[in-house]
């Protein structure tokens, strides 16, 4: 931690602040510049991490030496994390990952239908929403258990790994009974008790980025999951917030490389999320494989007119057959597989 | 909802979209422009909603008509919503609010402490923490259930109402048992399950403004909790994300005026998250009351150097004094008390 | 400056670290942590500013310690700059300076009219523009030299300072022979030509606050101003862009405390562009005021319906009056006058 | 146009608008709901834009149905534009374009051997600047006139295509003596004088987009330099400006397939600024070109630690290199080449 005096400082101010950390077990290595005193605090950074001394009279500014994250960094582990999401599936190695599926869960038929069309164009996790977290209490909220059941049966019938959202911390033992994977929505980013939940089974967990969450909040919401004892965590990038409105929302396509950088777990792009517009899809999902992404998270669905959540950035099985096409192109050209 | 037609659209195209919106029982009414037709659909816009128009072949743009909130707008309710908060206080009427007390209730002693001190200043409710949302999984989590009793200790003590935040929907009932408004945080705005959660109860509630939320999906929350039977919710502002960094969050001033004009429900401002400094927080509580806000909730500690959490915006008892003085000037110029 | 090195940096990379300040003139303090070694580099910053030591080898963050703003800084002037803006009028002092007037120049006569009024209502300073800077090439951009004379005639005829928007560089002798105050616009801020240009003057400017500048790269536009000899420099904080798209700018209300926390300029506010809605303006008025700022500008218009540009966010001379009695309270509230 | 009135519009208010509208010479078709009455304008909504509708008694929203550009449009231009850059170089067809060299000109004999490097490893555009657009005055401000002869000796020597920024409105007739490409920077792009200015020249120009410009406003900047006559405009994508921190700017990768949808200009990505760190240079840039932009502005300095701007984000040649053989694997993975 280093702390920077006010110009107008005083030495009874600078004592105290020594003594604060000398409280704490840290050592202070003071520099005297021109304008400015400057305090190093050398020791474990985490017992400061609760002192506000940005309060302590003469302080200026305080900044951090050291991440926040620890157990999802690089530094604790070098070597990329490769995660175990049944069916024979993993991801984090050579080979991207495709989910695909509606949005929610409509019907057994229907996911059935779409299921078997887009594991034979190459996705091995099948996507669908049993629980729905909607912006309004008055549109479709998914069908609960009952979708549940549809997304079992659907991978048994097909033979794919299945991934769902999960909403409630009292339901983790129930979608854990169906699903491969859980998925922590966007919206639940930093519902903490939820992240426990989770950090407690032992399922393969998937975290969105908030929409609003900068790469650090995200990483360290993460670190809650894998600070419980699950490490199968990977993270999905689904677009942020911004002032532009011309699309849903900004897919940060840097996020890709920077997590990458500091953290050794897979990184899963949504572009359908990322964009909100089934015609920017595509262009999304090749930018996101070229630039090194894990897996892929896309909306797939027979007949987006009587879709019951996000119609309008679900691509239909042919112009998803021609995507998965044109990904593996991009996918070679990497030195990846899809 | 309004359709407006691609310049290529066909007039079959257009029929298809008016069958859709006869099977749907709603009225096309059809303008045809130089450069555009546009589609008005009349009728219950509610159905609509769920129906992806904007996949409809020849589609360019769709616009919606109504807001989606129903019973949290002025159009539902003309009058001002008035709340009573128990101990004899009421939100929403002529008297500003003011909430004070620690982030995190630390301590039997310091809270009672504190609470005199903030009751005698003219604060009518008291805060405090007792399960906290942090973004790091190492930092302090709050007293819990011990935390509550020191809570509703203090309140006993001193006569003065309570507010803390929930964050576990398996908690509503404790908490409820404790204190007087259940808080609802920033990052919770849009926990789906619990909005609904404390919809059920008959507490008055509060609920912060989401970090990235538009005015309009935080009155949509605020909708989740009236349409499960609570009416007595009231809003807090308490600053926004933004690219600029020098404050911690940026106030969004203008929302309280926003929410006056769009709801009935009283409208609280946090000036402590609000800039996340505490040389600021005097500024941003006398703009917020010329603003017209019904509340103010503002962080106070007796020794900010030794907080266990938010203590950089904490104010000392003596400049919460202050305070008051000044806005009981500010309040008095605006036809309010305080 | 500070610089944190990576765990894995050579004591070789540390060495041509301190190699490299040693030749700039700069001493290196090393403090070695558990973690991290940092690097304190001692002595006038400015030339470290130009040196990207984030490239060094072994580096893996650098952090700033002073900050880059020199002349408009508080440490540089303690007191509240006070401006003369001519016609008696001053800036900076007890009094809050209200300016007033249409968007746009739009003829003789009604703006006399409008001058009239608001210098009446107690306006001591007439806006309007005559360079007008449009998103689209299409719409109306000002009446130009015509306009600048309409309201150096109205100035006389009223008795009344008068404020302009200046667009360009080569316009500075003409726009300073008929107003009083030089307005330099958002999308100017960093248009350095025109800030140098300005700054050559001896004129009064206005420096807009950028749409999505930061407080502190707005004051280095206004200090391009200062260092070319121009000490007579208001700031004015006009709304930023954010997600919220509902008002159309988010007023930054925190922005007033801080500029009078880092510099000695005075910092006025544009609620008319910081909200967009004519029904907003006096709230955000009245949090301005209250918040501290030295000045206000508003627009008021006698036929809004009939504006060409920014009838939207007009008052009326009706309204604007009754804005005037609410700031009077206000302002005695926090000791000021209007 | 569409006008939505409030729920409470009065017959005589509706009466009031139309009447308006045909004084305009447009036509007001009404529809009549359950909640809300809605006018649709016929007719050229350019008259429209100017009448501030908002503001007329009765009216809650208004809702333009055309986009503001027209030169610039897909609809105006069906086919992608292709722009001759001299010295053999076009940008808008098959092959992908790479602009490299250093942020500054430095010195003519860096500049001249860093262009030899970057053309043999495939760049056709040597970029370089002599006015340098600085947050700081007392930043390096670039070699002015002096650059632009180093810049075009280069050119001249080793046989590429040049690009450089203007500022000034006054310096266009020097800058296109020496440069064969005017850029037009990210602080100016709503420099309306220079726009302008710039689209009364023949020469190629790039339009970068600001750092909070939304996708519509670029287009209308641009929109202003084609309705001067001068349709040689390409477009690029820097970077805009969001919360996130950990990078200078969010590369907003979905920009490239929305500008391919709504216009027939060119579009490049310029990944230095849209990282601000080499480490993610690589990762942007093949997102980029799989995206499907038209050209690619890369930051490349043979010494970085010595560049006298934006050094942190600056290839090694050798780095570029490997960046080049990359690209071109992932240009002909989407059928481009490089």
């Amino acid at each position: 931690m280093i702390v920077i005096l006010r110009p107008d400082a005083t030495e009874e101010q600078l004592k105290h602040l020594v003594e604060k950390a000398e409280k704490l077990g840290l050592k202070a290595h003071i520099s005297r510049g021109v304008e400015r005193t400057i305090i190093g605090f050398i020791g474990p950074e985490d017992v400061l991490r609760v002192t506000p001394l940005e309060v302590f009279p003469g302080v200026e500014r305080v900044m951090p030496v050291l991440s926040p994250f620890k157990l999802v960094s690089r530094e604790f582990k070098k070597d990329d994390s490769v995660i175990d999401l049944g069916h024979g599936v993993k991801i984090g190695g050579k080979k991207v990952i495709v989910m695909a599926g509606p949005c929610s869960i409509e019907g057994h038929d229907s996911l059935v239908s779409v299921a078997k069309k887009v594991k034979q164009m190459g996705a091995t996790v099948l996507r669908g929403g049993a629980f729905k977290p909607r912006t309004s209490p008055y549109d479709f909220q998914g069908l609960g258990e009952e979708g549940l059941k549809y997304l079992s049966e659907a991978a048994q019938k097909v033979g794919i790994a299945t991934i769902t959202e999960i909403m409630d911390p009292r339901d983790v033992a129930l979608v854990a009974k169906y699903a491969d994977i859980l998925q922590v929505g966007a919206r639940n980013m930093q519902n903490f008790t939820l992240l426990k939940e989770v950090g407690m089974t032992k399922k393969p967990v998937m975290l969105k980025r908030g929409i609003s969450a900068t790469i650090k909040e995200w990483l360290m919401s993460a670190e809650y999951i894998l600070s419980e004892g699950n490490f199968s965590v990977m993270l999905c990038e689904r677009g942020i917030r911004t002032f532009e409105t011309y699309t849903r929302n900004t897919l940060d396509i840097n996020a890709v490389a920077v997590v990458k950088q500091l953290s050794h777990l897979p990184i899963v792009v949504d572009p359908s999320h990322g964009t909100g517009k089934w015609g920017l899809v595509s262009a999304a999902s090749r930018a996101a494989v070229a630039a090194g992404c894990d897996g892929l998270m896309v909306e797939v669905h027979e007949n987006p007119e009587e879709a019951l959540s996000d119609g309008a950035q679900s691509l239909l099985p042919d112009n998803f057959n021609n995507l998965m096409q044109d990904l593996k192109k991009i996918a070679a050209a990497v030195s990846r597989e899809i």
